[in-house]
């Protein structure tokens, strides 16, 4: 399998170098030829040459089997009026693969409900999934700016779905529900947004028509904010638009203990697919080898799963980590007030626990 | 002081009539004469008039020193084909009064920290000040649908903000600020939103030019709502556009254990405010006599400070409030598993503290 490895800024190298590390122990256990191929996005690829997704990059990815990618942006690119930001390598990229559902799943682990801000209690047995649409709504509508009399500027962002988009997601979720607790939350504003309204009867219709043994329950995003915390273990598929599903997936991480632990999966409708964990780059702790690399080596099993098909390898990574949490490595994000351990130690406990 | 009414739909009536009653004792006590006069307005006014904002409604607030609002909506007119819904009269009455700026206090009190999601340790001390722009941004841009080919429809809502909008609430934010601890969080989604590239600019500059005193910080909505769970003390105003900040004041409301005990103060340029709970018209409890009146008492004392400039008075009623809970007279919605107080008991509890 071809897989393309796309560090980006901050501490995505170090990451996606232990997520690599843990790849290739699961090739050699298996039996498995996994070739890696590194390029360059973000902040490192306007440094080099200038864009955010330079096209060789993106042919890269459009050929290979699957993306593995740290994370993108930093300081040193944040300047509003520069002419390319490293956020635009990410949208660019997940727009070209078509990329239109972003799985993220939150299921905490135990061992790490120290860091929550969330009583335990409430987590017991929270198992949830959140597919956000990802190459839609204000994230892409047409984006303006207007200068006007006396000073007075203007800007705008248009939030646009069409009744294809919200299916192909809607779908997305209700085939993943049916493998779980077969309930799906579609989560929306339709009480003020016309594309909400069109979203609640596209979701309605095609759980009607096409899943009628799934059970659909509508949630506003103001309710469901609140909901999260208040009965997470109620939840089971949520989906939602763009950046609904980008505010509420980052609450959503707090039940977990860490953004550190939370890894992705961007789906679309070809075999390529894109991993990443759901944390940003954290430029105030790069280079100095403690980052939290579980979310980018979970996102590694998220990759076995669903663009190579290798369940047994994803479990196997996936109780690797859970093993070495129940060992007690925890990186500083995990061990508050404590030191933690460093990216190298909280690898090597993973690759320990594979073999 | 002229204050019109508007109990709205569900609740509503419930918890405005406790509000007024707690008012009316607050002026025999200080000798103020309060003046009541009740509209229609929501699915109540739906149903008597076909409007969700009869001009009756809006001519008497436009007349009046403060308004008092309920809650409006329920399950009766969310058909979403039908052509008026209750939350039309909301939005309206919110833009006709020029009532840009919502303030949403989040201090939660000891003895409502049972309720709360969050682990007690990190909610000592907790006290912010959410302020929503309220007349802008995606609410109120406009809104379309457009069939297209083969059963493919579309949906579009336009999110705009000019800088003379983002320039009163910020400064509205940084007034809060300096009879506070001086501290303003910026929320945006500056690295994908144009309309939010336009609020770092203007929310910087304003800071800069005209409050130097005045600690301005910017958030990124996705990390905000994590760090409103993780670290709560470390803020103190926050402002933000209409939609992140309805997703954002629900999310903090966790923070206080019960939605039922936040009040909030729309303000605008001129005299008139609108004051009301931030919770929703909660038809499944409906004429039961069991809804938390507080956060609806709590508006009271927001309408006594800033539209009536009675400062002791809202100090009084706060204070009241509090022993109430301190006296733990707890409606169901702060007893979980346990039997609440009733509406009355809870009102009467925070009338004996006026005494
Ligand atoms: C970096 C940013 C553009 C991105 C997003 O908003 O999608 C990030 O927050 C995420 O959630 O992957
Ligand atoms: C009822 C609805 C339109 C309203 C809003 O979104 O503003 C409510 O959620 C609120 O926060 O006051």
């Amino acid at each position: 399998a071809d897989i393309v490895v796309l560090p980006g800024d901050g501490i995505g190298p170090e990451v996606t170098a232990a997520a690599v590390e843990v790849l290739r122990a699961v090739g050699q256990r298996y039996g498995h030829d996994f070739r890696f191929e590194e390029k360059l996005i973000g902040g490192a690829a306007i440094d080099a040459t200038g864009e955010a997704l330079p096209a060789d990059t993106l042919a890269a990815a459009q050929r290979a089997d699957a993306v593995l990618l740290g994370a993108v942006g930093g300081p040193k690119w944040s300047d509003p009026k520069a002419p390319v930001r490293p956020e635009q390598g990410l949208l660019a990229i997940r727009k070209a693969l078509g990329l239109y559902a972003n799985l993220r799943p939150v299921k905490p682990h135990p061992a790490a409900l120290g860091a929550s801000p969330i009583k335990p209690h409430l987590l017991n047995g929270v198992d949830l999934m959140v597919v956000r649409e990802l190459t839609g709504g204000i994230y892409f509508g047409q984006k303006q700016r207007t200068a006007g009399s006396d000073g007075n500027e203007s800007a705008s962002d248009l939030c646009e779905y069409s009744t294809a988009e919200i299916e192909r997601v809607v779908r997305r979720a209700c085939t993943l529900a049916r493998t779980r607790r077969g309930r799906v939350t579609s989560v929306d504003k339709a009480n003020v947004l016309e594309t909400s309204r069109l979203w609640r009867e596209v979701a309605t219709r095609v759980v009607r028509d096409e899943f009628p043994d799934v059970q659909l329950e509508h949630q506003l995003v103001d309710s469901m904010a609140m909901h999260l915390l208040a009965k997470p273990r109620e939840y089971d598929v949520i989906v939602t638009e763009n950046m609904f599903g980008d505010i509420l997936t980052d609450e959503a991480s707090m039940l977990a203990g860490s953004l550190g632990l939370l890894p992705s999966a961007s789906l679309g409708g070809g075999r390529v697919g894109l991993y990443e964990p759901i944390h940003g780059s954290a430029p105030d702790i790069a280079g100095r080898g403690i980052a939290n690399p579980y979310a980018t080596i979970l996102s590694t099993a998220l990759l076995l799963r669903h663009s190579l098909g290798l369940e047994d390898e994803a479990r196997c990574v996936e109780k690797a980590v859970s093993g070495a949490l129940d060992s007690g490595v925890f990186t500083a994000d995990l061990a508050p007030g404590g030191r933690g351990a460093s990216t190298r130690q909280a690898t090597a406990a993973v690759l320990e626990q594979l073999q």
